[in-house]
């Protein structure tokens, strides 16, 4: 049997931040899970993190982190996810309590331990992750790939041109894509059509299982917001993109490009300019104002297949 | 019978601008055509535009305009038209010349004669446009619309981000869509798609006209160019998709939303950032960091049948 | 007798630049003012050049230029000149008119008869010299130095960082440093403690003359504005600072240096950025960042003397 | 007898650094050294400290921190200090070590153990301490005050507009001046002229004074650079200018007013832009685009007096 994937997922649950939990917890070898300010605050982000690996009884260390971003003004929480950041269902307050050991902390030593064999996936705004590059340099080397749900490649959600988990630490994004760590990146453009649907709420909800029936009344919260706010028609998973093509690549398409973290522009800070210019001929020539390739950016998606495939394993919970 | 459209055409051809000028000819009421520096210096530019009138046999006054953009350094002339800015065909000389009147104020005195019915259509860097904007402040009330072939939705093509009108001045551009004159902008999302295929060419040269053999002598030319460049299998129409709508409105969907033009980015300087969000449902509620519409933007075309039309057009010169 | 300096005023009155026009009309070769707007509305700015004229005798063309910046919105009127921008006099209306040529085409004009031998003195927003410069190119062989009251080397006045006139069209004074053009620069930093005081306009008033009297009226306004508002015990001559220079060179020290227009800070839009660096020792060698000198940049003046040769100025006027 | 001023010591010596370190301790109570990257690499700078400290005999922590910048390209490293950034000195390795705790853990320990009391001292970039604060938000409530050498009110030296500490982490800067912890800056408008002449060196040397010798050495390689790179003919004392009030708050004058870090300019990234409008007049009301008081910003210095304190200190080692 072959050994799983190691990966750590830095978070800010969030509804989505929480199937991409119990996802990658039954795929692969979470060696823990860290929290950052966000869709809602530190406190309330750790709690759900907290209440969601409860939930699935996922035996896995959480860290609290970073409660601001790195050099602006705190963007203010997102409406999406309720109050509470995790509302619509009647989740108990998790007995279980975060480690000791501060986040950025506990990114570094796991990245010290599993060196070379790591996927740092980041699911939230980037503080943390920029906050261990800063403190520990050789970070750099021993993280295999970072994945990170954030950015765009075409519309944004929280600006025209931004997505939330980028414009909510953009100093700490572009820390993150200048690192030199391959990066894996699926945006806005892929996960706005990449969710549940009222088919798959039903689907979860008639499983009967604890779990399933418990996301199933988050979810059904979560698409209803997204109706009124974003006029979608189904529920965004967009945390989860960031992770299942470490199990199954088929599911997205990315091109190997260079992709820009805007820090300075009047309505387009925090965009992540991805060039796409080379998409449809590699061997084209002419392209100028070019920088060189740091990441690969997602640009297609089976999205009924994915989400399928989501809804499968989250009916393996109990 | 129906009164044409008055428009006058400020251009800087450029092999798409010589058809956008063939094609307005036929439809419409072109009551001028005015040059501005971009796709090659202003000399050459006008110079063409001259042959292209004369090729026509278009009995319209040209008159040359800007040399430099508002207040950035020169982008340099776009390599896609050649060095003479209309390369691939061996087109004579122009035995016209431009009238003694500069473009600016021949745009200004146009729009007074034309109150309220006059189309401007700006196909080239917008230099002209905002010079006349400051020179006479009366022009906002005087334009029925500004027909914008520029920017784009999501790529773009001399940066990442940004078109290459736009990019050749941006604070023209600012000025433009900033001057509460309605716009209807087609970007590089909908032309770069929207050209003659070689089987376009083809039926061009097969036609055995003057016109059509010279034009399809151009477009060969073009096409290599945007196949080694862009890899692209079109020679992108971008300038005759800001007027066709004016003929066939069902032919390009668009709209109503905010597009501002970024001055200050990084990455993103130059880019027409038009808020989209909304694409999906006008009902839509969510929407942060919102501005007030201020354009039709182009979403969708019927690139196939929009092609048709213009080839057809061209077709009716000798 | 030496030939008197051909100079053509650029300038939006204002209390201070109604002193530098009387100023320059005794001392050199007043060859016309041009307006824009400023310290207040074009109408206004033109309405107050045609009754300094009038009431200097002066016999020259005025003509009229642009209402607004290149591209920003406008900021709005300077509260230290009054209402009328000339607010403190009982100035009669003035009956002489501007000249059908406007002020761009009537700049461009000047030039090209004084070629080489026009000092053009900027001493309100640069929009009308922008819009010249893009007109005609050839502006920038025709003319012999740009005296610019604008900017400062370290404090402003409408922001801490900088100057009213700048930063009233930002982008128009980035075309003019830009141009090439040799710029004699006079900042805030030496206007604004080079002024009239109390006693100046005592003697303006114990002259008995009637031109004396009545700039004594709208000395004492502006005065007092300055006073609250700035805390300044001077009413500062800005405009005739940029001038003077040119009948008497021992009165302000120029570095020639660097000064660049900011266009995209956040704190410093419109601030000039001066290398006052090399100020003590220009074999200095570890200059980073440096750019080329463009400007000779006034950093220090005798205020007195030069206060005490204005004021002697306009007692000969009746 | 009073209590000492408790501080701690944010550095990258550097020759000042190292003067600031020995003339905090003879007078306050030295908690801890930190170190930075700037002047030179964070391995060198470290070296620099121990070594110092162990010159001085001064028994205390040192802690080594961040060797980048927080979201920005490295700058490289000050000339101004030579290779190994204290050259001029045959200075022995230290045998001193670091301690085991991060420098940004160890500014946390120090202001939580001495809550309201403490003073830090930020006299490279100011890494640490945006990174500090960022991971411990309650830092903000336990601070007393920080005390910056960083930034100009006037003129910068690594650019036109920036003074090196600023420029060499300019987010990190930002985040230290928008804390709400009272600031207390003092910039490169005033260090530059206050410094070691010839004869303060002389004076070192000829008392005979082991430590005075060797920072005698220092000084004159330190003088030399400065007079070439700068035509300076002092060597500026930056560092000890931000300590030195608290010892004898006469020396300094200080003016209350908004201080904020520049983020984006073109020209003037890293510029510390300080309202000094009001500086003549506190009940100045013309005060456009003003933002309120952060810091207490240095703007004159009794720069002999102050360089004669420092002197008679370092004296005071054997």
């Amino acid at each position: 049997m072959a050994t799983k994937q190691k990966i750590l997922i830095d978070c800010d649950p969030g509804h989505d931040d929480a199937v991409a939990i119990l996802y990658a917890h039954r795929h692969m070898d979470l060696v823990g899970v860290t929290t950052v300010h966000g869709n809602n605050s530190l406190e309330n982000t750790t709690r759900n993190a907290l209440a969601v690996v409860e939930m699935g009884r996922i035996d896995v260390p959480v860290a609290a982190g970073c409660a601001e971003p790195l050099a602006q003004v705190p963007v203010g929480i997102a409406a999406m996810h309720g109050k509470s950041g995790l509302d619509g269902a009647d989740i108990p307050d998790p007995t279980r309590t975060v480690i000791g050991t501060h986040a950025v902390d506990f990114i570094i030593a796991m990245a010290e331990k599993h060196k070379g064999e790591l996927i740092l996936a980041t699911i939230g705004p980037e503080t943390n992750i920029a906050m261990a590059l800063r403190r520990e340099p050789r970070l750099k080397q021993w993280i295999r790939e970072i994945a990170v749900m954030g950015g765009s490649t075409t519309l944004g959600n929280i600006t025209p041109a931004a997505e939330f988990n980028i414009f909510a630490d953009v100093e700490a994004a572009w820390a993150v894509y200048e690192s030199g760590i391959p990066i894996r990146m699926v945006g806005y453009n892929i996960t706005r059509q990449t969710g549940f649907d009222q088919g798959d709420i039903d689907r979860m909800r008639a499983s009967g299982r604890k779990v399933a029936s418990v996301l199933a009344d988050l979810m059904a919260f979560y698409l209803e917001k997204q109706r009124v706010g974003y006029g979608l028609n189904v529920a965004p998973m967009h945390d989860v993109c960031a992770i299942i093509p470490y199990i199954d690549p088929t599911l997205i398409d990315y091109v190997h490009t260079s992709a820009r973290i805007e820090l300075t522009g009047t309505y387009t800070r925090g965009m992540t300019v991805c060039d796409l210019r080379t998409l449809m001929n590699s061997q084209a020539i002419n392209m100028r104002h070019a920088t060189p390739a740091n990441a690969h950016v997602a640009v297609a998606a089976r999205s009924r297949a994915l989400i399928d495939q989501v809804v499968d394993t989250l009916l393996t919970y109990d």
